[in-house]
């Protein structure tokens, strides 16, 4: 008898089931990142007079993934999968992993009526028009009506997807898979006194961080160079992706050697791209170092907003935003920008971008007070969703939010509750998901400090691939095959806690507006 | 009785079958654009480790293209409407047109088998990658394998797809419907001599066009600001359209508001992208000038490669290599280059525009001899197809004609019967429409000329809205519900001729070259 003649025959066809099952999910990803691909052109390139027809090709596309993605066969497939890879047998826990996340996603895509899916894709096409008119206008009443109809069909949307979570725990679920609200608030809740404190002593110092180094006419073609170097530098690799510009920077994955990313530019404001293209950066790391090999698979997909905001974030603020990245980066900056920073020390130019200031907007905010921006919109929406706050009364509770934590009240709508487009865009329950990515990002540096006793001397001298063959390791080459909470806890040996975002900022922030050591929380 | 219940039942069921018909064609028209999209990204923007997912992007697109196009309920509902719209009624001609079309192209996807249509892509694939080997190393039995079973294959689709026609009627009916390689041949033969005369003519010349006032150095930057004012005056609209870089300059659309040109640059010699532009805007114009409410029918497409062709050259060749145009564009071009055009007059620049010059090479052949290197190639690919002409004797009988119509032999494979990838890329039969395209242009701009006798004037004053006016009337709106041949006629009120060709290029290039107007043909 051969070894091989060994395996019993339902192992035989449970391999080629899974085989079929993959090569299914593989096909669907295919026509999903052509559906990207017309996402990042309309953002990046398309005539003005096209919009439609790009709507036409999306529509068409998005038609052919989701009869794929709601296939019965397919369905058929991975029930009969999860019953054979239930108690394990010679299926890897990665296997098993992968026939369970299939599963829920199938589940998820097939009890969502077709019905439902087109009326909240038309209400958000109306909801986003009316909050551009509203935002333009001022007037919350033109958005109000679409707002109200926007949060009752996600309402149904999350019974008929999760009826089993709470209705707001289904909707977060989407963005940030296996969080419960319930906790992220015990999270929130712990994080926002101290955040609030450490915003009061540096708004209330004397010392405060002066900016005006960063603002230099440095043209356009000179940034993009020097953005480029830096991007290439912590990894990025142009040869899997692209640097183009457009209004609202983003990251958008069209295929697994092909991650893009987009900033703006501002002529008199370095910062704009640089921090832009290290955040994008940073998203983009996180796509090129997922396996390619499980393109269109959990394995090869990211596993939740909040660990890619954490890979932005990372680079962004806690790589770039730190004294050894400007002792590697301020010599090149010199040279690329002859004369701007000609006085300047690496600590001069970090100081000055450690500024801390409470304002009403939160993409203008501050790495610190952005938190704040978050919570008060994860509160707001978990009450909306429950019905203990009406879209009639969120303006009043919005004003009365920032005053609270901000002690500042928006003088109109507009530098308020219409700040936003995510929730006439239906996006509810993904606002939290950027606080969650600032306390990952923070907890894994920590471990990556820890793991890497050399790292400051690294990024000081431009060595950036320890940190990011760690996150490598520790984040990227899981795709989703463990959701956020356990990537965390298993990548950092520790449970996830607000701590290390909070001795983040203090160590930063803290002496950049002069404040005493002894006043940071315990 | 009310007069609407005059109208038979069969006509209401009729529009409704023809509605859906309609529809339908839509669908699978906004599809491709897609396809179209994956395509030009390819060319323009991919990322170089991408390719295979592209690939991969572009068969499934196609996939789901290729199952609309054969979709056995459109079939039926075309081959009802043929009958029910044979005898007129109340179907309009255009109607009647539509119905017949997309039955045509319907038959015509149906023919072909999959495994056929699966094995010229791999065939061509493999062609291509052949081609680029054996043309780096000038090595032909590199390639010739690979076009062996091309040729043998595309034989296989024109029996299946066209049994009624002659093979190479077939293939030349996907690129010019309607065209007949006898026609053409005629044609060809009546100007290939007076071609070949003019050329020893203006060859021979003691008094010959020196291009070196437009060898200057032009920044990019700048070139691109003045050939996006050219367009843009030439009616081009950018609102509808892109301007970009690639490699082998094209012009693609997109959707029905989205049509896209390409060039590339050379600092040292303006006429590379400004003739470049003239030409893909050409293209450009037509497409902007399809009617965008027939998109996806018949009366929203181009009707033909030579069609197209025509555009394209009369704008580039006819226009641009025109004194007039020359007349309004040298004050232009002085400003935007100071100093390079300063000791230039209109005539000099549109002189050093007309050098003929005998060369190897068609894609750097001047507007003359261009004609003969494609004469050639249809014929030899006419011999392949027959089988007069072996794969295996391609080389010599290539080198044999080169010398016979140029005087000029190849010293490698690479300068002559490997220079292009048309065949190696399964395009067999698209050769003469590049030269049908400069017959039809010369045709419709000497009846342009005829119709708008301030023409000339117009053009010189930088009013290119009379030529495009006339252009969009008698061709572009009338998509392909007329084919090439049967669209000139009607435009010009001739039959077609390659006289207008030749009097358009003993006009300009006889002076040029000091030739004698007596030396023209009659």
């Amino acid at each position: 008898m051969q070894p091989h003649a060994a395996v019993p025959h339902s192992s035989a066809a449970g391999r080629s089931l899974y085989a079929e099952a993959v090569a299914h999910a593989r096909r669907g990803a295919v026509l999903s990142s052509v559906e990207a691909l017309l996402g990042w052109d309309e953002q990046v390139l398309l005539p003005t007079a096209a919009g439609p027809h790009r709507a036409e090709q999306v529509a068409a596309v998005a038609a052919v993934v989701h009869g794929s993605r709601t296939d019965p066969a397919q369905g058929e497939r991975l029930e009969e999968l999860s019953r054979l890879t239930a108690d394990g047998g010679d299926w890897t826990t990665d296997e098993q992993a992968t026939v369970h996340l299939l599963l829920r996603d199938h589940r998820k895509h097939v009890r969502l009526p077709a019905r439902l899916v087109a009326e909240i894709a038309g209400a958000c096409i109306d909801g986003q028009q009316a909050w551009a008119e509203a935002r333009r206008t001022s007037d919350w009443s033109l958005l109000a009506p679409s707002l109200k109809r926007i949060f009752a069909l996600k309402r149904e949307q999350a019974a008929c997807q999760n009826p089993d979570l709470d209705p707001y725990d289904a909707l977060l679920d989407d963005y940030e898979p296996g969080a419960r609200a319930g906790e992220v608030a015990g999270l929130f809740d712990r994080l926002r006194p101290k955040i609030v404190a450490l915003v009061r002593a540096c708004d209330s110092s004397p010392s405060r961080p002066d900016d005006g180094i960063l603002h230099h006419h440095v043209p356009r073609d000179v940034q993009d160079r020097f953005v480029r170097d830096v991007a290439g530098r912590i990894g990025y690799d142009f040869t899997r992706g692209r640097l183009d510009t457009s209004t609202h920077p983003f990251c958008s994955t069209t295929g697994p050697h092909d991650c893009r990313l987009t900033t703006r530019w501002d002529e008199q404001f370095l910062p704009t791209a640089l921090f832009g293209v290290l955040h994008e950066a940073g998203h983009g790391l996180y796509e090129q170092g997922l396996p390619p090999e499980s393109f269109g698979l959990p394995g090869g997909e990211a596993t939740s907003l909040g660990i890619h905001e954490s890979q932005s974030r990372l680079w962004e603020n806690l790589v770039g935003r730190s004294l050894p990245f400007w002792e590697w980066c301020l010599p090149h900056a010199r040279t690329a920008f002859p004369g701007v920073f000609a006085a300047s020390s690496p600590e001069i130019v970090q100081r000055a971008l450690l500024a801390v200031q409470p304002s009403l907007i939160r993409v203008e905010a501050d790495e610190v007070t952005y938190n704040l921006h978050v919570m008060i919109r994860f509160d707001l929406e978990r009450s909306l969703v429950r019905g203990d706050l009406s879209v009639a009364d969120l303006p009043a509770a919005w004003d009365e939010r920032y005053e609270r934590d901000f002690g500042l009240r928006p003088p109109t709508p507009t530098e308020g509750v219409l700040q936003d487009i995510h929730w006439s865009a239906g996006l509810i329950g993904y606002f939290p998901t950027y606080t969650l990515g600032n306390v990952f990002a923070a907890q894994l540096m920590a471990a990556a400090e820890r793991d890497l006793p050399s790292l400051a001397e690294d990024i000081a001298a431009g060595r950036f691939a320890s940190l990011l063959e760690w996150l490598r390791l520790r984040v990227h080459r899981h795709g989703r095959l463990r959701d956020s909470g356990a990537l965390v806890v298993e990548a950092t040996g520790m449970p996830v806690s607000e701590q290390w975002l909070l001795e983040s900022l203090w160590r930063r922030y803290g002496p950049a507006h002069g404040l005493a050591a002894s006043l940071a929380p315990g």
